[in-house]
């Protein structure tokens, strides 16, 4: 066998990046070659958080197959989101917290999904059930990736669990987690400095519903008008991306990590919005959405926008 | 939440029914209401175990929707191998050590494979997990499975874990692995009183390889010759079947569980019988094709099968 070379999903954000540290880790720690590497550049954010507890982002890979034929995914499994000749190695194990969809295997693996508010949270429990010490600085980036991915355990898929864990975690990392967890998020919301395509697609990430392939991106912010400002610099990019790639519908989702409320904008097929309304029970007005109380694509916008397009 | 159901898949072995008990045992301890239902009726091996443990066959269910709107799954994930309307009822979790394929979510659900021989090796680290203990006669119960599974642990599905399980399940049984072993395997072996129906179906599985739906069958016997004498009808009903249920090809392997070899039976359409006997390094000749030293339908069958046909 050779070296199991261990990534989360394109688009990485926090946890798709450390839970690929983490896991890699583990595996070796149990005997197994393994190597973290990343399917795009380390985001704000999470650059902040490798440089809090000293750690170099992984190398990022286009490709996989011209070095291994193994590799293990952490944070992801849908085809869509993996590196792009999957099909050509074989799959050593998963660790995600993601529904399960376009995924398959030749062989039975290892595969344990957790409805949890973050990888990290699966992963502390293999390290327990391992018998394996977690490192006070990797306990730091493990944290860092449960704040991220649970807005500071507001988001609605906060699990008791990731609570106990983060706690756990904070403790072990020597951090206060109020202090650095509102610290980490503001460290990823500055988007004056960002273009338009790294504020649309920067974490966004492909679904088929039905026969529609939906493009649904997000961003952090403090203030909801630091995007609003250049709406339509971000509407003809998401125009832009969507025929470039064969988008039907293309939703960013705007979120106000203070507020915890959303405001989305969606470009795409004249048949499929008024859908992405009605899901949100709302309209959509001058490509505008109102989403309030929403800060969770996973729990809050893809399970009902499927349901809706699906019918 | 209504009461989960919990089954195995349809044409249940041994693991698939109590498996179903096991887990939803698990499930009532950690305050979950569940029961455990069956997509077929116990053959004589399980039938045998259920009885030295004092325990009834659980109720066979044709369709679920009409009474829960919850399942659970275990020693199974492939729709075709599922409970005909579960696409109208959601998944609370599945636990099994099959491959992953023609199974997807809406949500994040707990999912957890290991490439294990049996589904009850996985349940028994749960069991741990929970910090719940095992009684005594569902231990006897979660054992008959692994001998199942692994032909008494002689399956190159066996894995240490499986070993070491049996073990500690053997002792909280109360029985002697290996005389137990060798009595539960034989109680299914009879197939004198069977028609030809229940020995090339009473454990067959579909499978979508390519473009084609292949189905496989296995029975385990102590002499071949029990079944070969009868091929005529064997061959007639794998025949009637594949016309029935539009399967492309129809294996039946027949499995000598004292020696470990296997003879196969292949009808099905021309153009695929040379793939089956490449997969084998052999040749179909008369409707028969050797398998000497395969046991094992899920790592020396489906995997090799799938690769030829899929090219």
């Amino acid at each position: 066998m050779s070296k199991v070379l261990v990534f989360g999903h394109k688009n990485p954000d926090t946890d798709a990046i450390t839970s690929a540290i983490a896991y890699a880790y583990l595996l070796s720690e149990q005997g197994v070659e393994a190597e973290p590497v990343a399917l795009g550049e380390a985001n704000e954010e999470t650059a902040y958080a490798l440089d809090q507890f000293g750690y170099e982002a992984p190398r990022v890979v286009i490709t996989v197959a011209d070095e291994t034929d193994i590799v293990a995914l952490v944070d992801h499994n849908e085809a869509q989101q993996s590196v792009d000749d999957r099909d050509k190695v074989s799959i050593h194990s998963v660790v995600d917290h993601h529904r399960i969809a376009n995924f398959e295997t030749a062989d039975p693996i290892f595969y344990l999904a957790r409805p949890f508010g973050c990888t990290q949270t699966i992963l502390y429990g293999l390290f327990q059930e391992a018998g394996i010490d977690i490192p006070e600085k990797l306990a730091g980036l493990m944290l860092s990736a449960i704040i991220s991915d649970t807005l500071l355990l507001k988001s609605p898929t906060t699990t008791d669990r990731d609570k106990e864990v983060a706690a756990k975690l904070a403790e072990l990392a020597g951090v206060n987690l109020d202090d650095y967890g509102i610290a980490l998020l503001k460290s990823g919301t500055n988007v004056d400095n960002k273009d338009a395509e790294e504020i649309v697609d920067g974490d966004a990430k492909s679904f088929d519903m039905g026969d529609y392939k939906v493009r649904i991106g997000q961003i952090n912010v403090v203030d909801i008008d630091d995007v609003l400002n250049r709406k339509d610099e971000m509407l003809e990019k998401m125009q832009g991306l969507s025929i470039d790639n064969g988008y039907d519908t293309f939703l960013l989702i705007v979120t106000n990590i203070l507020t915890n409320d959303s405001e989305g904008l969606v470009v795409g097929k004249e048949e499929l919005l008024p859908y992405v309304g009605q899901a949100f029970d709302a309209e959509v007005n001058d490509s505008q959405l109102p989403m309030p109380g929403v800060v969770s694509r996973k729990k809050q916008v893809v399970p009902v926008l499927t349901a809706k397009i699906e019918g």
